[in-house]
């Protein structure tokens, strides 16, 4: 895989809320908002309920794919970074250091008794980008 | 299906950015930023590449999963929609429909001269949401 450019991996490590897709057993392509910490290098950690459809989906397939994105009614202004993944729920000691980047990022999650659940590392194999180092205009994939 | 709450209506027609994913052959899956007109009803239209990722899965799969949502700080303040759809090249009347509602919502379209290429019908046939009519906290699927 080509390496993150500095500025894509600022902007991952930036974003409060990223959105995932999974697969679901039967072919019908996920959503969800979640709220993303990088590792800074080519690992997403993101936490999802334990029997939702995300974490169901991935029993099948672990293949998961994340967009971080910035909309701008100004479409020259546009930003995103598509990356593919696979996930691998965390333990032992990459579990604490996902959650020490949670708990660190997201403070507001101690008041409503915020712990891990289904916590996974999307591992980067594949990205694209737009306005963030190559220009796309409006016209994203 | 149920009817979508007049709530959720107005979320989804507010709305100038959604995420869409599909599966790809192979059956990784795939999501890009869209800028969606709907019906009002049941109907959501987006125009993507016509030769891109989006477009080129649909080949395969027509199931398309929409993701509307707003992020906060303030997670007792998130709210999301998803929209479980079969995605339909448009045509004829219908097409001109759909731009008519894209023209209206986003003026900025005709400076870079927006004009149809794979335009789609996202037609509706389950969906979830919270934040709008039931809470649901930190826990998204």
């Amino acid at each position: 895989m080509k390496l993150l450019p500095d500025a894509v991996k600022a902007f991952i490590d930036g974003a409060h809320v990223c959105r995932i897709a999974t697969v679901r057993e039967g072919g019908t392509p996920h959503i969800i908002p979640v709220c993303p910490a990088f590792d800074g290098d080519r690992v997403v950690y993101v936490d999802v309920a334990k029997d939702g459809v995300t974490a169901r989906a991935l029993v099948s397939s672990d293949r998961i794919t994340a967009i971080f994105d910035e909309y701008s009614d100004d479409w020259s202004k546009l930003k995103a970074v598509i990356l593919r993944c696979r996930a691998e729920q965390v333990q032992g000691a990459e579990l604490e250091k996902a959650w020490e980047l949670f708990r660190a990022k997201y403070p507001q999650g101690q008041a409503i008794g915020w712990e891990a659940r289904h916590t996974l590392a999307l591992r980067v194999g594949g990205w694209t980008e737009w306005g963030l180092v190559h220009p796309l205009g409006y016209q994203p994939e």
